[in-house]
C-alpha cells in the first residue's frame, strides 16, 4: 500500500517555493511590461524563427516551468495584438488592467465552476454584480442576468429567449420546422454582425432579419421600420423582435431607443438592445442622452472587456422577464438535479446560472469585474468613458479644422471615422476610388510603422480610418501624433503620384 | 495643453511598485493555499454575515486594491466549490493547477483578442495547440479546430456545422422554416444534456433528437439506432447526424464509435463525437480501447478543464471538413475585412478564428494549455488519466467486495456509481425507495461534513452516489476514507430506523 501510494503522481509542483518564486518573477515582469508598454511600438512583426517555433510538434516530455516561461517571454509576449498600448484604437478592443489580470489569477486558482451549485461564494459575487448592473441600467429587481464570454453570446442568448417566447407553440420541443408563420425580426443596416450570426445559428435564417435603412446620423429610420413590420404582417409573417443599437461599431451611433421601445410595445414585439460598448455611455455626462430609453429593453447585451476596460472575456445579458429567460435554457438531467432541500452542495432553492445560459461549466469571470468596480469605483469609470468621448470630439475637431482631412460622420460617442483627402477639389468617382486606395495605404503604413493602430472601414461606400476609443491609457497628445503621421504619410503618398 | 493633459486619468496604478508588491503577496498566498488545500474540509457553509456582504450596493468610490484583496480573502476564497480538493469527485469538474493559473494571469496581462488579426503570437499558439490535438486524435492535416469555453459551445458549433452542411438549401439564409423535410438526429439516452440544449438552440426542436436505448453497458443500441433512422426515412424525414458519446457523465460508458462511424458512412450522416472528458482516455493504456474509432468523427468536442486538469474555461472543437466549418460561421462586415495583401494587422491570408466560432472577441485561453502541455509533457497527462482510471477500478473493487455496497454499472473509465444497501436481503419496490432516500441522506451528510464530495445521480431509476475522478490530487487513501465514511453514515442511518 505504502509502495503504491508513492507511485501516485500529481500536477502539483514538487517544489512549491520555487513555483512561488517563478510567480513573483512573473508579477514583477508583467508590472514592468504594462508600466512601460507605451514606450515601444504598438506591435511588431514576428521574425521567421519565431513563427517557426510554433510548428514544433507535441511535447511528450516535461520541461521546467521556468523554461516554459522563458519561451513565453521570447516568443509570445513581444508579439501582442497591441491593444494594451495607448495608441491602439482599432475595431473595438479594450485595454485591460493589471489588477484585472491579478483577479484572473485568483479566479483560476480557485478554479470555480459557476455553472451551478449554491454553496460557494463565486455565485454570490456574480449575483451581486448582476444586481449592480440592474441598478446602472434601471432594470427591475425581478429581472435576470448572467455573465457571458462577450456580446456575441449575450446577443445569441437574448435572441433565443425572444424567439422562444414569441413563437407559436413549444419551440424547444417542436423546433422551427413546426412553426408555420415565418418569424421575422428587425434592426438597422448598421447593427453588429454578431446579431446576424445569432439569427443564422438560431435557424431563423438571415433572410428573416430585415435590415432597415438609417438616417443621416446612422440611426434606424423608424418610419421604414414600421413599414417593414406592417408589410410582413400583411404577408402573413410573424414579426417578433426589434433590435436597437446602443453604439454601433462603424460610427458609434445609437438608435432612438425610446422610439423603438414605443414601436415594440405597440406591436407586441420583443425589444433587444445590443449595448456592447455603447451602453456604458450611460455613465458619462456627454454620453447618457445617446442611450436614453435603454432601460426599456426586454433584453440588454453588454461587454465589460471593451469600454469597461476589463481583461477578456466578459460580457453580460440582462433579461427583463426572468421566467422567459429561464424557460429557454433550463434543462436538468438526473446528474444535475438541484434545489432539493436545504443541505449539501445542491441544496439551495435558487436556479443555477446554467439555467440561463448556453454554457453549463463556467469560469469565475465575475471576480475581475467585482474587484475592479470596488477598486476604482463606478464614478471613475464614468470619468474615463467621458474622457474617451471628449478625446473623440477633440480628434473630430482637429479633423474638421483641417482641409486635408474629412470626417465620415459626426462624432456621436467615442468612434471617429475620417480620411485624408489632401489638397483635392471637387472629386470625381475615379478620384474617390483613388482616395480609398490612398487611405488604405495610409492605414497600412501607420500600422506597419507601429506608431498607431486605427482600423479601416467603409462608410456609405467609401473607405475611412476607424477609431473606437475604449482605451484608458490614451492621452490627447496620442491623437495629435496620429494626425501628424496621417498628414505626413498622406502628403508623401500624394506627392509621389 | 499641459493643464489639460494633467487632468487625464487612467486605470493604471499610481504606484506600480505597491501594485507589484500586492501581486507578489497574492502569489505567495495562493501557492500556500493550494499547497495545503487537502488539509481542510472540501468546502464549508458561508455564515450569514458573509452572505450579507454580497448584498452591498454598487461601489461608487474607490478603495485601495489591498483592501479589495482582503475582501477576497475574507469573503470569497474561504467558500470555494471544493473541486481543488483531493476528495472532490462530484459531477465532472477538474482540479486546475498553479501554473495554469499563472498562465491565466499572463494571458490577461497581454489581454489578447484572439478572435482574429494575423500579426500576433497568440493565434500562433492556438494554431499550434490545435495541431497537437489533431496529432493526438489522428485528425487530418486539413481539418479545422478552435478553442471554446467548453463542450457546451463545442457541441453547439459541431451540430450547427452538421445542420448547415446536411440541410437541403441554404440554411444560413433561408432558416429552418424554409426547409421542408424534418431534420432528425440520433444519440443514446445517456448523451449529455448540452446536446439537447444545442438542438433546441439551433431551432431543430428536442423532438428531432431521437434518443436511442442503451445495452447493459450503457452503450447505444446500434440495432435500434438503425431502426430509428430507417423509420424516419420512411416517414419522409431527413436524418442528418449521429452523436456518439466518448465517456458519458452518468456511467463513463463510451459508445461503439467504429459501429457509429460505419452507420453514419453508410447512411450519409454527420458523425459527431462528444468527448468532453472521455476522449482523453486515448492517452491511457487502460482507456484507449474505449474510444477506438474516435478518429473517424466528422466533429469532435473536447474539454481541457475536466480530465486535462486545466483551469476553467477551455474546450475545443475539431471539424474534419474545414470548409464546412468555415462556411457555417464566417461573416465579414466592412469593419472586419481581413486577408487583404500581406501587410498591417489584417494582412494575413489565413481565416480568423471567429470564422469558425460563435464568438468574435475571444480571450487567450490557449496559453494555459500550451504552457501546461510544455511543462508536464503529454506522457504525464497519460499517466495521470491512467491513475484516475485505476483509482476508479480500485474503488469499484472495494465496493464489489463489500456486501453492504452495490455498484450501478461496471467501471468502464473513471466514473463510479454505487450505493449503500446495508444488511438487506432481496428487496421490494418499497425498500428500493427507502434505499434511494437513505443514499440521498448519506450523500448529503458526506457533503455537509466536508469529508468528501461525490454527487448523486439516477441509474435505471435508482439513486446512486456518483464519482467522476478527474482529480490529479486524489490518492488511494482518499477513496478508502470515502468508503469508511459511507459505511459509517449508512450504518448509523440504518441502525436508527
Amino acid at each position: 500500500m505504502q509502495g503504491q501510494t508513492k507511485m501516485e503522481e500529481t500536477l502539483d509542483p514538487q517544489d512549491w517555493q520555487a513555483m512561488a518564486e517563478l510567480g513573483r518573477r512573473m508579477v514583477d515582469d508583467m508590472v514592468q511590461y504594462l508600466k512601460t508598454v507605451g514606450d515601444g511600438p504598438v506591435w511588431r512583426h514576428a521574425p521567421e524563427e519565431v513563427k517557426a517555433h510554433f510548428s514544433q510538434s507535441l511535447p511528450q516530455d516535461p520541461q521546467p516551468a521556468e523554461q516554459v516561461y522563458q519561451e513565453f517571454l521570447n516568443y509570445v509576449l513581444p508579439y501582442p495584438v497591441g491593444n494594451v498600448h495607448p495608441r491602439f484604437w482599432g475595431w473595438v478592443i479594450g485595454t485591460g488592467t493589471i489588477s484585472g489580470a491579478f483577479a484572473e489569477f485568483l479566479a483560476a486558482v480557485m478554479n470555480t465552476n459557476t455553472g451551478g451549485l449554491d454553496h460557494h461564494a463565486a455565485n454570490h459575487v456574480e449575483k451581486q454584480l448582476i444586481q449592480w448592473f440592474r441598478e446602472i441600467f434601471a432594470f427591475p429587481a425581478g429581472s435576470s442576468g448572467v455573465l457571458t464570454s462577450g456580446c456575441s453570446a449575450a446577443n445569441l442568448i437574448a435572441l433565443a429567449v425572444a424567439r422562444n417566447s414569441k413563437a407559436e407553440g413549444d419551440l424547444r420541443r417542436q423546433g422551427l420546422q413546426g412553426v408555420k408563420r415565418r418569424m421575422t425580426l428587425y434592426g438597422s443596416e448598421e447593427i453588429h454582425s454578431s446579431l446576424q450570426k445569432a439569427v443564422e445559428l438560431l435557424g431563423l435564417g438571415s433572410d428573416s432579419l430585415r435590415t432597415i435603412g438609417v438616417d443621416q446620423d446612422f440611426r434606424i429610420d423608424t418610419a421604414k421600420l414600421e413599414e417593414a413590420i406592417s408589410s410582413d404582417r400583411q404577408k402573413g409573417h410573424l414579426p417578433f423582435c426589434v433590435i436597437g443599437a446602443a453604439g454601433t461599431t462603424n460610427t458609434g451611433a445609437s438608435d432612438d431607443l425610446h422610439a423603438l421601445a414605443d414601436i415594440s410595445e405597440r406591436e407586441g414585439l420583443w425589444f433587444h438592445v445590443d449595448g456592447a460598448f455603447g451602453a456604458w455611455a450611460i455613465l458619462a455626462p456627454s454620453g447618457k442622452a445617446q442611450v436614453a430609453g435603454i432601460e426599456r429593453a426586454d433584453s440588454l447585451a453588454l461587454d465589460l472587456h471593451k469600454w469597461m476596460y476589463m481583461p477578456y472575456e466578459i460580457g453580460c445579458i440582462l433579461v427583463r422577464d426572468e421566467q422567459k429567460h429561464r424557460s429557454t435554457f433550463s434543462l436538468t438531467p438526473a446528474y444535475l438535479a438541484h434545489g432539493e432541500g436545504g443541505r449539501g452542495l445542491t441544496g439551495g432553492d435558487l436556479p443555477w446560472f446554467s439555467d440561463y445560459h448556453i454554457q453549463l461549466s463556467r469560469g469565475f469571470r465575475a471576480l475581475k469585474a467585482w474587484m475592479s468596480l470596488k477598486e476604482h469605483g463606478l464614478r471613475k469609470y464614468g470619468r474615463l468613458i467621458e474622457q474617451n468621448i471628449l478625446q473623440a470630439r477633440y480628434l473630430g475637431d482637429l479633423v474638421e479644422k483641417n482641409p486635408q482631412l474629412e470626417l465620415a460622420a459626426p462624432i456621436m460617442l467615442n468612434v471617429v471615422c475620417f480620411r485624408f483627402v489632401g489638397e483635392g477639389e471637387k472629386r470625381s468617382e475615379r478620384d474617390e476610388r483613388a482616395l480609398d486606395d490612398l487611405n488604405r495605404e495610409i492605414l497600412t503604413r501607420l500600422q506597419e510603422e507601429g506608431t498607431a493602430v486605427p482600423s479601416g472601414t467603409s462608410v456609405r461606400g467609401r473607405y475611412y480610418l476607424h477609431l473606437a476609443i475604449t482605451n484608458h491609457r490614451s492621452r490627447k497628445q496620442d491623437f495629435d501624433l496620429l494626425l501628424r503621421e496621417v498628414l505626413r504619410i498622406g502628403g508623401d503618398l500624394q506627392g509621389s503620384t
